[in-house]
Protein backbone atom coordinates (compact mmCIF):
# COMPACT_ATOMS: atom_id res chain seq x y z
CA UNK A 1 0.00 0.00 0.00
CA UNK A 2 2.65 2.51 0.77
CA UNK A 3 2.12 6.31 1.87
CA UNK A 4 -0.13 8.25 0.43
CA UNK A 5 -0.50 11.52 0.74
CA UNK A 6 -3.57 14.10 2.04
CA UNK A 7 -2.56 17.56 1.80
CA UNK A 8 0.80 19.56 1.15
CA UNK A 9 1.83 23.41 2.21
CA UNK A 10 4.75 25.21 2.00
CA UNK A 11 6.16 26.02 5.41
CA UNK A 12 8.67 28.17 3.76
CA UNK A 13 10.35 29.36 0.79
CA UNK A 14 14.14 30.38 0.42
CA UNK A 15 17.19 31.17 -2.28
CA UNK A 16 17.81 27.24 -1.69
CA UNK A 17 15.70 25.43 0.79
CA UNK A 18 11.98 25.23 0.55
CA UNK A 19 10.28 23.14 3.68
CA UNK A 20 6.85 21.30 3.14
CA UNK A 21 4.74 19.84 5.56
CA UNK A 22 2.58 16.87 4.11
CA UNK A 23 -0.41 15.67 5.93
CA UNK A 24 0.27 11.31 5.24
CA UNK A 25 -1.36 8.40 5.99
CA UNK A 26 1.41 6.27 6.86
CA UNK A 27 1.83 2.51 5.44
CA UNK A 28 0.43 0.91 8.84
CA UNK A 29 -3.23 2.94 8.18
CA UNK A 30 -2.78 5.63 10.97
CA UNK A 31 -1.97 9.42 10.12
CA UNK A 32 0.45 11.32 10.64
CA UNK A 33 2.71 14.28 9.28
CA UNK A 34 5.62 14.35 7.17
CA UNK A 35 8.19 17.33 6.98
CA UNK A 36 10.60 17.53 3.80
CA UNK A 37 12.94 19.92 1.89
CA UNK A 38 13.45 20.49 -1.26
CA UNK A 39 16.69 21.18 -2.42
CA UNK A 40 18.15 21.45 -6.24
CA UNK A 41 19.27 18.04 -7.81
CA UNK A 42 22.97 17.54 -7.78
CA UNK A 43 25.91 16.52 -10.00
CA UNK A 44 29.12 14.90 -9.31
CA UNK A 45 31.68 13.93 -11.99
CA UNK A 46 34.56 11.42 -11.57
CA UNK A 47 36.80 13.56 -14.26
CA UNK A 48 40.17 10.21 -15.27
CA UNK A 49 43.17 11.59 -17.32
CA UNK A 50 45.02 9.19 -19.53
CA UNK A 51 47.06 8.81 -16.75
CA UNK A 52 44.57 7.06 -14.10
CA UNK A 53 44.07 10.77 -12.42
CA UNK A 54 41.31 11.38 -10.69
CA UNK A 55 40.04 15.33 -10.41
CA UNK A 56 39.41 16.50 -6.83
CA UNK A 57 38.44 19.68 -5.17
CA UNK A 58 38.92 21.12 -1.77
CA UNK A 59 36.86 23.68 -0.59
CA UNK A 60 35.41 25.49 2.38
CA UNK A 61 32.40 23.91 3.78
CA UNK A 62 29.93 26.04 5.70
CA UNK A 63 28.03 23.32 7.64
CA UNK A 64 31.19 21.42 9.10
CA UNK A 65 33.38 24.30 9.46
CA UNK A 66 36.16 22.49 7.42
CA UNK A 67 38.11 21.81 4.30
CA UNK A 68 36.63 18.70 2.29
CA UNK A 69 38.19 17.13 -0.18
CA UNK A 70 35.29 15.62 -2.98
CA UNK A 71 34.52 15.33 -6.92
CA UNK A 72 33.78 18.19 -9.14
CA UNK A 73 29.98 19.01 -8.64
CA UNK A 74 26.93 21.03 -7.42
CA UNK A 75 23.37 21.63 -8.01
CA UNK A 76 21.96 21.10 -11.55
CA UNK A 77 20.48 25.29 -11.51
CA UNK A 78 17.76 24.07 -13.60
CA UNK A 79 19.67 22.78 -16.25
CA UNK A 80 19.62 18.97 -17.17
CA UNK A 81 22.42 17.13 -15.17
CA UNK A 82 24.72 16.18 -18.33
CA UNK A 83 24.67 19.87 -19.30
CA UNK A 84 24.93 20.95 -15.74
CA UNK A 85 28.22 18.04 -15.02
CA UNK A 86 30.15 19.60 -17.80
CA UNK A 87 29.66 23.40 -16.53
CA UNK A 88 30.31 22.63 -13.03
CA UNK A 89 33.26 19.87 -14.43
CA UNK A 90 34.63 23.57 -16.12
CA UNK A 91 33.91 25.74 -13.49
CA UNK A 92 35.30 24.24 -10.55
CA UNK A 93 38.27 22.33 -12.85
CA UNK A 94 38.90 24.11 -15.24
CA UNK A 95 38.20 21.51 -18.03
CA UNK A 96 36.54 19.87 -20.87
CA UNK A 97 35.40 16.41 -20.92
CA UNK A 98 34.77 15.55 -24.37
CA UNK A 99 33.05 11.73 -22.96
CA UNK A 100 30.71 12.03 -20.57
CA UNK A 101 28.98 8.98 -19.51
CA UNK A 102 26.59 8.26 -17.00
CA UNK A 103 27.75 6.02 -13.41
CA UNK A 104 24.98 5.89 -11.87
CA UNK A 105 22.25 8.11 -9.47
CA UNK A 106 21.86 8.02 -5.93
CA UNK A 107 19.14 9.22 -3.52
CA UNK A 108 21.73 11.43 -1.04
CA UNK A 109 18.82 11.41 2.24
CA UNK A 110 15.70 10.45 0.64
CA UNK A 111 13.81 10.26 4.22
CA UNK A 112 14.21 14.30 3.99
CA UNK A 113 14.31 15.28 0.14
CA UNK A 114 13.37 14.05 -3.04
CA UNK A 115 16.79 15.58 -4.22
CA UNK A 116 19.19 13.25 -6.38
CA UNK A 117 22.23 13.18 -7.84
CA UNK A 118 24.09 11.93 -11.01
CA UNK A 119 27.18 10.80 -11.27
CA UNK A 120 28.99 10.90 -14.47
CA UNK A 121 32.43 9.50 -15.34
CA UNK A 122 34.20 12.04 -17.62
CA UNK A 123 37.23 11.47 -20.21
CA UNK A 124 38.74 13.29 -23.07
CA UNK A 125 39.90 15.87 -20.59
CA UNK A 126 41.38 19.08 -22.11
CA UNK A 127 41.84 22.81 -20.52
CA UNK A 128 38.56 25.35 -21.34
CA UNK A 129 38.01 28.46 -22.43
CA UNK A 130 38.23 29.76 -18.85
CA UNK A 131 42.38 28.74 -18.74
CA UNK A 132 42.55 28.49 -14.97
CA UNK A 133 42.08 26.04 -12.86
CA UNK A 134 38.50 27.20 -10.24
CA UNK A 135 36.40 30.09 -10.60
CA UNK A 136 35.28 29.28 -7.23
CA UNK A 137 36.75 31.67 -4.31
CA UNK A 138 39.44 29.39 -1.96
CA UNK A 139 38.70 26.10 -4.22
CA UNK A 140 41.93 23.85 -4.74
CA UNK A 141 42.37 21.93 -7.58
CA UNK A 142 44.12 18.16 -6.99
CA UNK A 143 44.79 15.52 -9.36
CA UNK A 144 45.44 11.78 -7.80
CA UNK A 145 46.07 8.41 -8.77
CA UNK A 146 42.39 6.69 -8.72
CA UNK A 147 43.74 4.04 -6.05
CA UNK A 148 44.87 7.05 -3.31
CA UNK A 149 41.34 8.12 -4.02
CA UNK A 150 39.84 4.99 -2.97
CA UNK A 151 42.78 4.78 0.31
CA UNK A 152 41.54 8.62 1.48
CA UNK A 153 37.68 7.07 0.98
CA UNK A 154 38.28 4.06 3.15
CA UNK A 155 41.10 6.10 5.64
CA UNK A 156 37.70 8.49 6.08
CA UNK A 157 39.96 11.30 4.44
CA UNK A 158 36.82 12.13 1.93
CA UNK A 159 33.42 11.03 3.44
CA UNK A 160 30.92 13.24 1.11
CA UNK A 161 28.23 10.26 0.41
CA UNK A 162 28.05 11.18 -3.30
CA UNK A 163 31.47 11.50 -3.84
CA UNK A 164 32.03 8.37 -1.51
CA UNK A 165 30.06 6.50 -4.07
CA UNK A 166 30.81 7.63 -7.42
CA UNK A 167 35.30 7.36 -6.45
CA UNK A 168 34.66 3.55 -5.56
CA UNK A 169 31.54 2.84 -8.30
CA UNK A 170 34.62 3.97 -10.88
CA UNK A 171 36.83 2.24 -9.13
CA UNK A 172 34.87 -0.69 -9.86
CA UNK A 173 34.46 -0.09 -13.73
CA UNK A 174 38.23 0.35 -14.13
CA UNK A 175 38.41 -3.44 -12.59
CA UNK A 176 35.32 -5.30 -12.98
CA UNK A 177 36.97 -8.16 -11.58
CA UNK A 178 37.58 -6.28 -8.17
CA UNK B 1 39.59 32.16 5.72
CA UNK B 2 36.54 30.19 5.03
CA UNK B 3 32.97 31.12 6.60
CA UNK B 4 32.04 32.88 9.24
CA UNK B 5 28.72 33.44 11.33
CA UNK B 6 27.14 36.13 12.00
CA UNK B 7 23.75 35.88 13.55
CA UNK B 8 21.56 32.37 13.51
CA UNK B 9 18.19 32.19 13.78
CA UNK B 10 15.74 29.11 13.87
CA UNK B 11 12.84 29.70 10.93
CA UNK B 12 10.54 26.30 11.89
CA UNK B 13 11.09 23.55 14.48
CA UNK B 14 9.31 20.33 13.37
CA UNK B 15 9.27 16.91 15.11
CA UNK B 16 11.66 15.75 12.38
CA UNK B 17 13.39 18.86 10.37
CA UNK B 18 14.96 21.96 12.18
CA UNK B 19 15.30 24.99 9.60
CA UNK B 20 17.89 27.21 10.20
CA UNK B 21 19.17 30.93 9.02
CA UNK B 22 22.35 32.25 9.27
CA UNK B 23 23.42 35.05 7.79
CA UNK B 24 27.24 34.72 7.32
CA UNK B 25 30.49 36.40 5.64
CA UNK B 26 31.53 34.22 2.82
CA UNK B 27 35.00 33.34 1.40
CA UNK B 28 35.28 35.80 -0.46
CA UNK B 29 34.28 38.13 2.43
CA UNK B 30 30.96 38.97 1.32
CA UNK B 31 28.00 38.70 3.36
CA UNK B 32 25.15 36.13 2.93
CA UNK B 33 22.07 33.97 3.99
CA UNK B 34 22.55 30.48 4.39
CA UNK B 35 19.53 28.20 5.26
CA UNK B 36 20.46 24.44 6.63
CA UNK B 37 18.29 22.03 7.96
CA UNK B 38 18.83 20.04 10.90
CA UNK B 39 17.79 16.35 11.00
CA UNK B 40 18.65 12.90 13.30
CA UNK B 41 22.25 11.71 12.77
CA UNK B 42 22.33 8.16 11.09
CA UNK B 43 23.37 4.68 11.10
CA UNK B 44 23.86 1.76 8.84
CA UNK B 45 25.11 -1.15 8.94
CA UNK B 46 26.25 -3.68 6.68
CA UNK B 47 25.72 -7.07 8.36
CA UNK B 48 27.58 -10.32 7.24
CA UNK B 49 26.82 -13.60 8.15
CA UNK B 50 29.27 -16.72 7.56
CA UNK B 51 28.37 -17.71 4.14
CA UNK B 52 29.12 -13.93 3.02
CA UNK B 53 25.54 -12.67 2.70
CA UNK B 54 24.38 -9.75 3.50
CA UNK B 55 21.36 -8.01 5.40
CA UNK B 56 18.86 -5.90 3.25
CA UNK B 57 15.91 -4.47 3.72
CA UNK B 58 13.18 -2.99 1.32
CA UNK B 59 9.69 -0.75 2.39
CA UNK B 60 8.25 2.00 1.22
CA UNK B 61 9.27 5.20 0.93
CA UNK B 62 7.50 8.14 1.24
CA UNK B 63 9.30 10.97 -0.78
CA UNK B 64 10.23 8.70 -4.09
CA UNK B 65 6.85 7.06 -3.54
CA UNK B 66 8.29 3.58 -4.31
CA UNK B 67 10.25 0.45 -2.29
CA UNK B 68 13.81 1.10 -1.89
CA UNK B 69 16.04 -1.97 -1.11
CA UNK B 70 18.73 -0.60 1.23
CA UNK B 71 21.08 -1.19 4.65
CA UNK B 72 19.29 -1.43 7.37
CA UNK B 73 19.83 1.46 9.79
CA UNK B 74 17.96 4.84 10.78
CA UNK B 75 18.54 7.65 13.03
CA UNK B 76 20.43 8.09 16.02
CA UNK B 77 17.59 9.12 18.01
CA UNK B 78 19.98 10.89 20.57
CA UNK B 79 21.67 7.65 21.12
CA UNK B 80 25.44 7.06 20.52
CA UNK B 81 26.26 5.48 16.79
CA UNK B 82 27.43 2.05 18.38
CA UNK B 83 24.12 1.67 20.33
CA UNK B 84 21.82 3.05 17.72
CA UNK B 85 23.09 0.98 15.28
CA UNK B 86 22.72 -2.37 17.43
CA UNK B 87 19.20 -1.17 18.09
CA UNK B 88 18.47 -0.50 14.33
CA UNK B 89 19.84 -3.71 13.31
CA UNK B 90 17.45 -5.49 15.76
CA UNK B 91 14.36 -3.50 15.47
CA UNK B 92 14.89 -3.76 11.26
CA UNK B 93 16.24 -7.59 10.91
CA UNK B 94 15.66 -9.45 13.98
CA UNK B 95 19.27 -10.07 14.18
CA UNK B 96 21.90 -9.30 16.93
CA UNK B 97 25.56 -8.65 16.34
CA UNK B 98 27.95 -9.95 18.53
CA UNK B 99 30.61 -7.58 16.79
CA UNK B 100 29.90 -3.74 15.46
CA UNK B 101 33.42 -2.71 14.20
CA UNK B 102 32.92 1.15 12.45
CA UNK B 103 33.10 1.45 8.52
CA UNK B 104 33.58 5.06 8.31
CA UNK B 105 31.58 8.20 8.82
CA UNK B 106 29.77 9.95 5.80
CA UNK B 107 28.40 13.22 5.06
CA UNK B 108 25.33 12.54 2.66
CA UNK B 109 24.55 16.18 2.34
CA UNK B 110 26.69 18.59 3.84
CA UNK B 111 25.42 21.78 1.60
CA UNK B 112 21.97 21.44 3.30
CA UNK B 113 22.32 19.71 6.47
CA UNK B 114 25.48 18.62 9.33
CA UNK B 115 23.63 15.75 9.63
CA UNK B 116 26.62 12.72 9.69
CA UNK B 117 25.83 9.12 8.77
CA UNK B 118 28.33 6.01 10.62
CA UNK B 119 28.65 3.17 8.98
CA UNK B 120 29.22 -0.48 10.97
CA UNK B 121 30.40 -3.72 9.83
CA UNK B 122 28.55 -6.40 11.72
CA UNK B 123 29.78 -9.92 12.17
CA UNK B 124 28.66 -13.11 14.81
CA UNK B 125 24.82 -12.53 13.47
CA UNK B 126 22.61 -14.52 15.95
CA UNK B 127 18.46 -14.16 16.53
CA UNK B 128 17.29 -11.65 19.01
CA UNK B 129 14.75 -12.18 21.83
CA UNK B 130 12.45 -10.39 19.57
CA UNK B 131 12.36 -13.97 16.89
CA UNK B 132 11.01 -11.97 14.41
CA UNK B 133 12.25 -10.90 10.74
CA UNK B 134 11.09 -6.81 11.05
CA UNK B 135 8.63 -5.15 13.69
CA UNK B 136 8.45 -2.13 10.68
CA UNK B 137 5.48 -2.76 8.90
CA UNK B 138 5.94 -3.61 5.25
CA UNK B 139 9.69 -4.31 5.63
CA UNK B 140 11.02 -7.11 3.98
CA UNK B 141 14.66 -8.67 5.14
CA UNK B 142 16.54 -9.66 2.46
CA UNK B 143 19.92 -11.76 2.45
CA UNK B 144 22.11 -11.81 -0.72
CA UNK B 145 25.43 -12.27 -1.60
CA UNK B 146 27.09 -9.22 -1.04
CA UNK B 147 28.89 -9.62 -4.65
CA UNK B 148 25.30 -9.78 -5.72
CA UNK B 149 24.49 -6.72 -3.73
CA UNK B 150 27.45 -4.92 -5.47
CA UNK B 151 26.15 -5.52 -8.59
CA UNK B 152 22.61 -4.83 -7.69
CA UNK B 153 25.06 -1.22 -6.53
CA UNK B 154 26.12 -1.00 -10.11
CA UNK B 155 22.97 -1.47 -11.62
CA UNK B 156 21.30 1.17 -10.13
CA UNK B 157 18.39 -0.88 -8.14
CA UNK B 158 20.57 0.44 -4.70
CA UNK B 159 20.44 4.00 -5.03
CA UNK B 160 20.53 5.31 -1.36
CA UNK B 161 24.27 6.79 -0.98
CA UNK B 162 25.20 5.77 2.44
CA UNK B 163 24.15 2.41 1.83
CA UNK B 164 26.10 2.11 -1.70
CA UNK B 165 28.75 3.69 0.21
CA UNK B 166 28.60 1.21 3.25
CA UNK B 167 28.95 -1.89 0.58
CA UNK B 168 31.61 -0.57 -1.99
CA UNK B 169 33.49 -0.07 1.17
CA UNK B 170 32.76 -3.43 2.76
CA UNK B 171 33.39 -5.42 -0.69
CA UNK B 172 36.73 -3.38 -0.30
CA UNK B 173 37.20 -4.50 2.93
CA UNK B 174 36.62 -8.11 2.27
CA UNK B 175 39.20 -8.26 -0.92
CA UNK B 176 41.52 -5.30 -0.17
CA UNK B 177 43.58 -6.33 -3.58
CA UNK B 178 40.26 -5.54 -5.17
Amino acid sequence: MGWTRTTTQVLHRGPFVTLHRDDVVRPDGSPGVYEHVAVDDGVRIVALNGAGDVVLVEDDFYLPQRRMIHLPGGGTDGQDPHTAALRELEEETGLIADTLRPLGILDPLPSTTKARTHLFLATGLRPGRQARESTEVGMTVLRWPLGEAVEAVRASQITEATSVAALLLAHLAADPDA
